[in-house]
C-alpha cells in the first residue's frame, strides 16, 4: 500500500509520499515514491506514485529519459501542468498494456507544478490516464490508503492556508495512516513549492527515528488530549434507555 | 453504508451508530442501528449492527421475540456476554442462509455489556458468526465505515478514559466520518454503560440540526486548529530538491 497526498493552496504546493511498497505482508520493501523535475525560473514539478511498482518505474524512468533526452513531449515541453498530466496518463497506460494481467498492474500518479506562463496546479492521474484536478472546496488530492487521512484534512486546510500549515498537516494526516496501516511506513517525503517562485521547493525526508517527526507525533497527541479535554461535556438528557 | 463502534475501557462501554440505510444513492433511509436489552440488577445489552437491512431486521426482531417470549437461549439467559455474541451469530447466519444469494445478505453486530457475575465485553460478530473481543491494546470495536474514524481512537482512547472522554471520542469519530462519507449520517445514538452498574447506561440521540452535536463539532474544528498553531515548525534542512 501507498499514502501520497497533494495539497494545492493559494500559496503554493505540498506533496508528501511514504516509501513502503509490498507484494504481500512477506515482501516488503523500501522505494520512493515522489519524483522531482524542473527548469529554475522556467518549470517545476513534483510527482508522486502509487500502485503496481514495475508500472510505476516503468512510467518514472520514462518520463526521466525523455526529460534528460529532450524528447519531443517530455516535462521540458509541455506547456502547463495539464499536459504534464496527460503526458503521464498516455506513459502509464502505455506501460501498463506491455504486460498482459489487467488491474494487477494499474497505478495513479499525483501531478503538480507550475509552468512559466501557466498556473500552479494539481492532479491526480487514474490507472485509465485520464485524470481529475484539485478544487478550491477540496484542496487536496490522495492516492493509496486515503481514508485514515482525510478528515485532519477536511478540518485544517482551506486555500488560505500557509504552506507550513500545509505541510504540518500533511504530516499529521501520514501519521494517522501510518499508525493504521502498516504498509504505510517512512521514510516520509514532503517538497513544499511556493506557488509563482519556478523554483525548487523546500524537501525534506524523514527516516523513521527522525527527532522532529518524533516530536511532532509527540505533540500532536499532547495537543489532540488538551483539545479534548476543553469540548463540551455530553449534555445527557433526561432520556434513558430501557 | 454504516459506522459503529463500540469501546471498552475499565469504566464501562460507549457505543456508538448512525442511522443511514442506502441500496444505492437514489434509495436512502433512517433506520436506528442500536438495540439496548436488559433486566436492571441482573444484564444490560447493547447491540449495534451493519449490513443488509432485511438481515439486520430480522436478527433484532428474533432477539426481541426471544428476549419477550422467555425462549431456552435468549439475552435473559446467556451467562455471559461472550454467551450473547455467539447467539447473535448464529441468529445472524440462519437469517442470511434465508436467502439465497451470499454475500450481499451478509451482517455484522457488535455485542456488548455485562451479565451479573460475569465480566464487562464488547464483542464484535462476523457475517459468519464468529467473534473478535477488543483487547486492553485496542480498546475499542468497529464495524461498518472504519477507517476515517480511527486515528482519532487510537490518539486518545485507553483502557484509563472515563466514560465522558469514551463518549467525546465517539463522537468526534462518528464526526469526522459522516463529513467523509454520505452514507453515514444522523440520527446518532449513543449510549454509555458504567462497569458493574448492571443499570441502563445512558443514552442520547442526536438528530442532525441538535445544538450540542454542532457546538462539539464547531468547538473541535476550533481546538484542532489551536492544537496545529502549536505544533513545531518543520525543519527544512538545508537539503533542497534539484
Amino acid at each position: 500500500m501507498t499514502y501520497c497526498l497533494a495539497i494545492h493552496v493559494n500559496a503554493g504546493l505540498v506533496l508528501i509520499s511514504d516509501s513502503r511498497t509490498n507484494a504481500g505482508v512477506d515482501s516488503v520493501s523500501t522505494h520512493s515514491k515522489m519524483r522531482i523535475f524542473g527548469v529554475p525560473g522556467d518549470r517545476q514539478f513534483v510527482l508522486c506514485c502509487s500502485g503496481n511498482l514495475a508500472t510505476t518505474q516503468g512510467v518514472y524512468a520514462q518520463i526521466e529519459r525523455d526529460f534528460r533526452d529532450d524528447a519531443t513531449t517530455s516535462l521540458k515541453t509541455v506547456k502547463n501542468v495539464s499536459e504534464a498530466a496527460s503526458y503521464v496518463g498516455a506513459l502509464s497506460r502505455k506501460e501498463q498494456e506491455k504486460t498482459p494481467g489487467g488491474h494487477v498492474f494499474e497505478a495513479s500518479f499525483l501531478v503538480a507544478g507550475e509552468v512559466w506562463g501557466a498556473r500552479c496546479r494539481s492532479y491526480m492521474v487514474y490507472p485509465e490516464g485520464n485524470f481529475i484536478e484539485s478544487s478550491n472546496q477540496v484542496p487536496y488530492l490522495q492516492i493509496g490508503e486515503s481514508k485514515y487521512g482525510k478528515p485532519i484534512l477536511d478540518r485544517v486546510v482551506t486555500m488560505e492556508s500557509s504552506l507550513e500549515q500545509a505541510a504540518l498537516c500533511a504530516l499529521v494526516s501520514m501519521d494517522g495512516t501510518m499508525r493504521s496501516n502498516l504498509t504505510v511506513a517512512p521514510p516520509i517525503e514532503i517538497v513544499a513549492y511556493a506557488a509563482g517562485s519556478l523554483q525548487p521547493g523546500r524537501y525534506r525526508r524523514f527516516e523513521a527515528d527522525d527527532d522532529y517527526l518524533r516530536d511532532v507525533k509527540r505533540n500532536w497527541n499532547k495537543e489532540i488530549k488538551i483539545a479534548f479535554a476543553r469540548l463540551p461535556i455530553i449534555d445527557w438528557e433526561v432520556e434513558e434507555s430501557s
